[in-house]
């Protein structure tokens, strides 16, 4: 049996415990499928006294995970602190410059710093792992930069945040809203005091922006993604979805365009023959399309100890069984340099749902609007009738059309008197 | 750039001409991607006239596969002749005595010799590349064998047969019987005009050896596996598994017992709210469940030029790269060294679906069958009276018993007079 493999790992919340934990209990398996132990040396955590329920004798603590870096016998350096900046950045900084493969689960980081890491890493000839810091169950990361990688991907999309799906999921089986809903994921812990991360969509932009890297061998752009998250779908736009044969996830998309890399992250309106609109619950899925696969869906856990555990070791063994890999598919060096599609130039079909006021001429006004800024209705449903003063929903579909007339449509028809709320937009996606 | 990796490929059929045509079209993408050329040296097929709309110029023919392998430039030989013995398998061996690296799409050749193969490859310190071997759109052995190789795979099935899926999903949509669906088929051109090897799932039965074997660290054992068809479904047991929510696949299933390694091919009922209960006509599906990952499932189509010939080319990139990996997740020297789990010792539930004479005492002689073997009934449909002396179907579903009782109460229930043709028997699956 060869030498060990060193690892130090940085941060022991529930990700950085579960490794541990793995790395224990599947100890031999991993011998004996890397041909050499991976072997823990050193550990660096925050509060040294908080129960962890993880065997560390024999392993150094240190207080400053910098520390980590130098640490006699340390090959591999795994960064579990999490942040775009501050201590996570700097350790995986030091470790590459000090010629040490890095392992991180941390999309902030990379979504924000990605090339530049990077390019430091093969510039500095170290590997550098990832596969943790997207859809932890879903080994997308791997597919994209080895199984898939005869193919031009043409597509690719995907449910990328569990919290958002599991939201949505429960509103279409419970027919309650979303603040309800929320509110109970929280209470259960599937979701965050401070949500906005997620159900803003800002979590499933940063792991689409790293997605998008490898799928099409661009730079990171995360302010290249449009973003919206799902704080204005209502238990009104889940039971219109299933009328009209749909169902609503939060999707990130990506694709090659003319205009350059188009990356969005927003509501969709997902037809109920696609395999993606059956992931339900807290999984993750992603499609990726190839010109000689054709599709491909990856479906699993996004979040967890035990998924993203998994991720962070499956990069552990293949560093430990010696593959050198380019960071995005492509040396980070060879990126494209295209920049990001206007999301204005964005064509694709609309589900609108308008709250108006029940009264002669709203229907020719909105009508009105669409026409003047040549879009083309596709379909119309206006729901009973009011009681007293109060308002009714009216739900149109468009057929395809540009973004920039659909806005300019949507913010004249938002203006109108009769409509009594801001406009609830979703978009259909032909998936 | 490095050296160019110099292959040659045996066999030009569809799958050949498709890693060709990739290889030519992709060229510039994989040089960047391998950090090395991918260029074809040499090739073989049986028949040099033969249109293949590929163009060849500059790549020597040789008449003889054999003569491939020491073919000046050949760095490794692609084999993609099939067929389990003759001259598959020869070339394979004088690759890998000649010290070069082997990809292969050939899954009879793996499924009945792959463990003599795994061996010699690695005595020879020669790669063995099999992704496509198994759906190929689907990049399952590198899932297996690096993507999850942190776990402890507890059970591993899937849809392995496009042209089952196919079949049964017509079916379904437009309940129509089971022959004339093959029919279609046939003429379609998603069955061969002999489809006992698809319909009676030997080619599922070959895949699941194979997964088998990287999923559990165990021998490949096509012998081991318990193989059922699809041949008896009717269009009544269709809309039966409809009234009971449930979908028939025809699944290939792996899980390591207490009796040994259990693996079946058969039709199973699976309910509607499993993912793979959604994967439709000729796509494959995969779900690997493990002990840290949980429940993952992998997507895509299981043949054609496409997908094979992107898998073939994921091998050779990863060949180009350097990456070495043991062939079963483990090596082959380590594989475990248990038996086949007798498929007397499955425990399950069953759906049984009868044509009976529609006379008094039948479904009392049938419940005493089941009875005197200790099988728990847990529902039974009667469909309708006869008109004249037609029979009837009965339906019963059980609830978890163990095969060897089950199918002596099978036995005897066939024996009954009223019974007038074999039953019709489908595993309930719990996934």
């Amino acid at each position: 049996m060869s030498k060990p493999l060193g690892i130090a790992v940085a941060g022991l919340g529930t990700v950085g415990a579960g490794v541990v934990r793995l790395l224990a209990e599947h100890g031999d398996l991993l011998a004996q499928r890397c041909g050499r132990p991976i072997k823990l040396v050193a550990v660096s955590a925050r509060d040294k006294e908080r129960k962890r329920d993880i065997d560390l004798s024999g392993v150094a603590w240190r207080d400053d995970p910098l520390a980590l870096v130098k640490e006699p016998g340390v090959d591999v350096v795994v960064e579990l602190i999490g942040g775009s900046d501050g201590v996570a950045k700097k350790l995986v900084e030091a470790a590459i410059a000090a010629g040490k493969p890095v392992v991180t689960a941390n999309k902030a980081l990379l979504a924000l710093h990605g090339t530049a890491i990077a390019l430091a890493a093969e510039k500095a000839g170290v590997a550098l792992g990832y596969e943790a810091s997207v859809a932890g169950g879903i080994p997308i990361i791997k597919a994209l930069r080895e199984g898939l990688v005869g193919n031009k991907i043409t597509r690719l999309y995907g449910i990328l945040n569990g919290t958002c799906n599991y939201i949505l999921s429960t509103m279409r089986e419970s027919g309650r809203d979303f603040a309800d809903v929320l509110a109970e994921a929280q209470a259960h812990g599937y979701a965050e005091a401070d949500p906005s991360f997620d159900i803003d969509g800002v979590d499933a932009a940063h792991k689409l922006a790293i997605l998008t890297s490898v799928a099409f061998g661009a730079p990171v752009n995360f302010a290249g993604v449009h973003v919206e998250g799902i704080r204005q779908i209502s238990a009104l736009d889940i039971e219109f979805a299933r009328e009209l044969g749909y169902r609503i996830k939060l999707l990130g998309l990506a694709r090659r365009t003319e205009n350059g890399i188009e990356q969005r992250v927003h509501p969709c309106m997902v037809p109920l023959d696609a395999p993606i609109a059956h992931v339900e619950g807290v999984f993750n899925a992603i499609v990726a399309e190839g010109d000689y696969v054709g599709k491909t869906l990856f479906q699993g856990r996004g979040a967890g100890a035990g998924p993203t555990a998994s991720a962070v070791v499956a990069d552990l063994v293949d560093i430990a069984r010696g593959a050198r890999l380019p960071t995005f598919a492509v040396p980070a060096n060879a990126l494209s340099r295209e920049g990001a599609a206007p999301m204005q130039r964005h064509v694709g079909a609309y589900y609108v749902r308008l709250m108006v006021r029940d009264q002669p001429g709203v229907i020719a006004a909105v009508a009105a609007a669409l026409r003047d800024e040549q879009v083309s209705m596709q379909s119309m449903i206006q729901r009973g009738r009011s009681l007293e003063q109060g308002s009714v929903p009216v739900v149109l579909t468009t057929h395809e059309t540009e973004e920039a007339g659909m806005m300019k449509a949507i913010k004249r028809i938002a203006e109108l008197d009769a409509v009594v709320e801001p406009p609830c937009v979703i978009r259909l996606e032909q998936i």
